[in-house]
């Protein structure tokens, strides 16, 4: 395979290279280090985490087509072989061997990695960052710390102490935080912080049971405040994840509108907000990210999912996004497939995009491949300061 | 009028034969066997089922302008003739004429139809097979059991034996269940079935006045609880009308994620369950059917009345639907023609969404091939064991 | 610049006029009339009404990009100069000159301006219609006639006949009455009109405090009920404003779908009700249009500010909308750029979904003419009796 399979477009030299040049992936996970059977990387490739039903595969699906169409080549097949010879093929050649070919094929310059997924069967920072030839930092996601505070027991009124002291001592060696409740106990975070005392008497509750998880009202808006206090003091972008991506969201609570009251009662700290994933309110991601001027946007953790689609998705979120304010995030999870699809599809959305203005006059050339860079990689140095 | 007008693209021929193939038909309702007038066609192809305001014309819509431009050549004229000079036509072809070559036009191998609508003005459910050249089974529509058990009168503690022996009565010959409730009355269906003493109270006071539409949020659950019940031990699949399409439904309460918790509580009972409608919704839709492996989703509803914006709508559930989880529904109601634009609409809506993704080397022909029988006929099959 | 420009398809000669026919603009706002600095300018570009972050320019946004692109020609300039060169141009000629090249630019044969943010650094209503070389008539801002009264001071008991007065009264020169409360402080509407005792009680809570903005839900409905009797007493039509656009929406609640049952009461009235902007809700919008034969709908509040993507959402209220419920609206606001730039988008949107349904066979050239024409001004005509 080669660049100008993505980039089918007939578009001026310049803006091409735009497209091609490394992304900064500034929100992924840690992927598999180790060889997959089909009956474990089918649920892998499927948000439904589950087999597909008796009589049929998740190769049938836009990811599925779409991992033998692009993932195929970069291990040496044709497009479109069946998933047997595509797995079959990604046993021979290893999943180390696989895991690199993937990564580095995304052409990624930067990983910014959630460990909240690590564990021995996964690859490390390090590893993700070396096998992709891209530096590779940490994002803390701030409701494994509060499981950890948590189950360590402290008495109601040190949980407080204890929770801020521990965000901020992970974020010391982090680029970024990010909070995964929004989407999973709904958006209707006021304005307001909760109350000292209603806090205290939250976290009696919870440390009674520190093993469910979180999902107290109160706790949930002391926990992303907090995240904005250690944000704010070093200087950290906070990540939300909206929208129906997150495996565990719950699909009736996942629209980052009612976040609004929360983000303008934000604003003051000074934090940059990035609304990830938010998918099918993608338009009201953009909607935010152009009314307010700390509030960015990322749908990246639809891209490998939608596959051949994405590109209506992607030129949704540019109807209102300010063109500053919009993020790549592969969102890679378990698989490096899913890390290089969303590479590509973010590629071939955005040459699309490109490729419609420039031929009904709407976009200059110098348009395109400025807005295609800071898309790319430009808006995310500037907001993680690297 | 050929096949070849409604497979405009540029396509292999096995994709072509795969479009032109018949359609499973799984959701439908019957026509009207009488000759119409003007002034009562015009309130059939209409959502609002109310005359057009004056000065206008229902005819000025996209069901309207579809009409002209698909039903016409079916009845021998030429596209976009004027509708005087189409409802003249098809008045002297006479309405068991138009009907017959309306739903046999729309290349139909079988009708599942909900008879809740049957009556002496509509067309049998073997009428409607019989005409179309398809077979034609039933799906029973609970809301319409659920009124005959309560107009019956029994004590309310008799209440529940009843509509459960009831329903399973009605399903014995039939294909399907199907509820139209969850849009009608707000979708937040909680995971629990509700308490036995609960459904008891509540159906006292519905037997005072068994003529009101069921409305009641415990007997609206009971209903579906026992629905599942009935199609489990049946082995039938569950409809679920969501989205704005259906003529009843509250607009600000038909979005089916907030159904998610009963979604999920209803899985281990091993009842398919199709989601039906959904627009604008169906991204909503085709996400639950990606994550639960139970559930299923349909736009038929949309598609006549959409006429040549529907293609952008398909696009849309092929975004994140896995391929063997999308049906073909007509959603055909008061007159042939929406039968056959919703087979017209979904034919030409697949063949754009194939053929963009076999310009673009995403899909291979024998994948375009594959998903398009499968979501033609394939899936239904499978799902409703015929 | 030519028309040629704009309309860029191959379309037949009858539907290149119909897209470049004046068009009736039922709804913007006065515009700027004095120079304007950088500082100035770019936060009326944008829907933040702030300064963009550091490092970027609003004009790296759709709205941006827009301007280069459409208004230079306007003054003179190529198409994609700089914005250090656009806004040196624009200071040369002065601010009078440019409102007049752009608001004429417009192809505009009415303009109804709600006149709520009238004042001395504006154009006036007469001068709005003399620069664009168009009629101007008013449209009455309910709010701002409530706050009027609400600042007089009135007793309680007798604020509900003041507000009726004063409204007719101020109606008594205009041709429509426009809300923007639905959007600020939620949809939730019923549809009973609220108690005379619980409005009085709620005035006196309000009249206590008249610089607050109206927030009260029993003040708002009753506002909304006595702006349906002044328009129903007068032959007006009522704007609503709803989805993101207006500047202080409360994103969470700008769906027009839970205004349903204040639709459905209002309906008796025989007030034409036009729902204003919508977006992202503008397929629930279209759908209401499609079922209430008093509901129509406008999406120009986006057009200026999605830019080169909003034929996408015009394509979307096309699915379902009637095409004799559809309104043309520049909500042109603070900038002449932003006028110029809806109809240049409204033109261009129209003519994308014209020439995809003739390529395709879906309209005759007959039909794409006169839905043009009947969107840009045939409709605003009947329903204003202009």
């Amino acid at each position: 395979m080669t660049a100008d399979d993505v980039v089918a477009e007939r578009l001026p030299e310049t803006v091409r290279e735009a497209l091609l040049a490394p992304l900064f992936d500034h929100h992924s996970h840690p992927v598999r280090r180790d060889d997959l059977v089909r009956a474990q990387f089918e649920p892998l490739i499927s948000r439904s985490g589950a087999p597909a039903p008796p009589g049929t595969t998740h190769f049938d699906s836009p990811a599925g087509t779409a991992i033998r169409r692009w993932c195929g080549p970069v291990l040496g097949l044709e497009p479109h072989v069946s998933p047997a010879v595509y797995l079959a093929a990604r046993a021979e050649l290893g999943a180390a061997e696989v895991n690199r070919r993937l990564l580095s094929a995304a052409g990624v310059v930067a990983f910014l990695v959630d460990t909240a997924e690590a564990g021995p069967e996964m690859l490390s920072l390090a590893e993700m960052g070396r096998y992709g030839g891209a530096a590779a930092d940490e994002i803390v996601r701030v409701e494994e710390v509060e499981r950890a505070v948590a189950e360590e027991g402290p008495a109601a009124v040190e949980y407080l102490g204890r929770l801020f002291d521990e965000l901020a001592t992970r974020s010391a060696r982090a680029v970024g935080l990010k909070t995964v409740s929004a989407c999973r106990h709904g958006h209707y975070l006021g304005p307001d912080r909760p109350a000292r005392a209603a806090v205290i008497a939250a976290a009696g509750r919870r440390l009674a049971d520190p093993k469910t998880p979180l999902a107290d009202p109160v706790l949930v808006a002391h926990l992303l405040w907090t995240a904005v206090d250690v944000a704010r003091d070093r200087g950290l972008p906070l990540q939300i994840v909206t929208g129906h991506g997150d495996p565990e969201a719950d699909p009736g609570g996942t629209d980052p509108a009612p976040l609004t009251g929360f983000l303008r009662a934000v604003r003051p700290a000074g934090v940059p907000v990035i609304l990830v994933g938010c998918y099918p309110y993608h338009r009201h991601a953009a909607h935010l990210a152009a009314v307010l001027p700390h509030v960015y946007v990322d749908v990246g953790p639809t891209l490998a999912h939608a596959g051949a689609g994405s590109a209506a998705i992607i030129g949704e979120v540019l109807e209102l996004a300010p063109f500053h304010k919009v993020l790549f995030g592969s969102a890679c999870r378990g698989v490096a497939e899913m890390c290089h699809l969303a590479a590509v599809f973010h590629r071939r959305g955005l040459a699309r995009a490109a490729a419609a203005r420039l031929d009904r006059g709407e976009w200059s050339p110098a348009d395109a491949a400025r807005i295609i860079h800071m898309i790319g990689s430009g808006n995310a140095r500037r907001l993680y300061r690297l």
